[in-house]
């Protein structure tokens, strides 16, 4: 199938790459035209000066970008993907972002026959590069099953959660469930060493029963080690957080726990922990 | 193996049950005689009117009872085991209480020439009921290896942490891991459900990846229909989070996010939620 693919951050390089190598006919399209040179290079793939270049002889065109304006930009905008991609293709975001801006596009979209789904990422880097993400989707479901055979070329789990939207905001309780899980691991582990405690004795103590997590399994070491230098950063763990306590405003959600982890990001951030690891909630509690 | 075991509530009744089905002749005392009559029944076992006479000939003795006021009358009080238990005996405490009272008894223990584990529990009453309970041992080595082999009657796992004070210590730990992760869940289901999101898709898509635990697993479907008359009961936990707090006080740990949940606890309470299990955090959030 002719794809093309917009954004070739740590997460869309690799995703792109896959699409490639599952044998389909990708252009990429990248705001630093460097990367998508080398891109371009190793997987032997075309590339584009503009989302719409890339997008105009696409059937299903994929965006992976920082943030609401990103989206925007790049799918609404003069040179954007909806100026040139063919009618009757998709548009699939991978970019999380807000739900408002799902169903802005969404709408625009579907003024040019051009099927749209907001379709936010879990697994981080190491899912993308081992091609074994996870995807929360919105949008309909003819759409969804026009797009998942090509998704699969990244992905272990796709699931179409409801309308356009719905994606955005099982990512934002995905990230909500994140805040709680890793501070009261940070507060774990910090009363730990203060009480001198073995925590390694600890951890396989308290690991198999109702205080488990993906975040202890995969997480207690780097903390205890005070080791951020990976994984998911701070910042766009804040963008994340941002999202979800402004769609709270509106539909009346209490994220009082959620508000204060905000908060201590901010704090991290201001020890330095910008592009740290989301685990990083731990060195704050150190000082 | 002579033992006895004081305190037959929901814990120690099914795992004084265990020990005489392996074999120990088990001799128990209880506050209410009419429990201890209904497991000397069911258990073919003998019971006693004062944890000290339940002691008189034991060579391990057990409590299992409700805070630290309770650990101190059934231990050191006039009629308690101390009094009563042979020389070179061993006490194990499976009462969850403070690392105070756990060194307090343990001096006063080796005074007498006897042993002492702090051996806080963790897998609810489900796990007492199965035998599959997890144990966070504080103590000497000698004493450990002596009762471990009696206690793997009723248990999955036995860990030693540390020295008396720190199996205490670490199921603290553990309840301020479940404090931030439940009440990250119960924001993240609140969201979920005031933005009309399909609840069982949205785990699906985010219950294998980075926001995963055993309270999603085991607690997400109870949650979201506001059901929580089972489990551990919110006044059991606000007594664990009290003495983690309590013990922060002392080694200057941060408990920022904990401290605020066992206030949100308090207010389950004054929803009538001191019986309610630990996951009722959401309660308060649907109001």
């Amino acid at each position: 199938m002719r794809v093309a693919f917009a954004g070739l951050g740590v997460m869309g390089y690799p995703m792109a790459g896959y699409l490639a190598k599952a044998g389909h006919e990708v252009t990429v399209y990248n705001r630093t035209t460097e990367k998508a040179e080398r891109w371009a290079q190793e997987f032997r793939g075309a590339l584009s000066s503009t989302p719409g270049k890339a997008a105009s002889d696409a059937e299903i065109v994929f965006a992976c970008v920082g943030n609401d304006d990103d989206v925007r930009e790049v799918i609404l905008g003069d040179d954007g993907i909806l100026a040139s991609i063919p009618e009757g293709g998709i548009i699939v975001d991978h970019t999380t972002a807000s739900a408002i801006v799902a169903r802005e596009v969404a709408a625009a979209a579907a003024g040019k026959n051009v099927g749209f789904l907001d379709a936010p990422l879990s697994g981080g880097q190491a899912g993308a590069e081992n091609g074994q993400l996870t995807i929360m989707v919105g949008g309909d479901e003819d759409t969804f099953e026009r797009a998942r055979p090509v998704m699969d070329a990244y992905a272990k789990a796709i699931t179409l959660i409801g309308p356009v939207g719905h994606g955005q905001m099982a990512k934002m309780v995905n990230q909500i469930c994140i805040a709680g899980v890793v501070q009261g691991l940070a507060e774990a582990l910090n009363f730990a060493k203060r009480a001198e405690l073995d925590v390694p004795k600890v951890i396989e103590a308290i690991s198999k029963g109702a205080a488990q997590s993906w975040q202890m399994e995969n997480r207690w070491e780097t903390m205890a080690a005070d080791q951020f230098d990976f994984g998911f950063a701070v910042e766009w763990m804040r963008k994340d957080l941002g999202i979800a306590i402004e769609e709270s405003e509106k539909n009346g959600a209490n994220l009082e726990m959620t508000k204060l982890v905000d908060g201590f990001y901010a704090e991290v951030q201001e020890l330095g922990g910008n592009r740290w690891d989301t685990s990083s909630l731990i060195a704050r509690l150190e000082n």
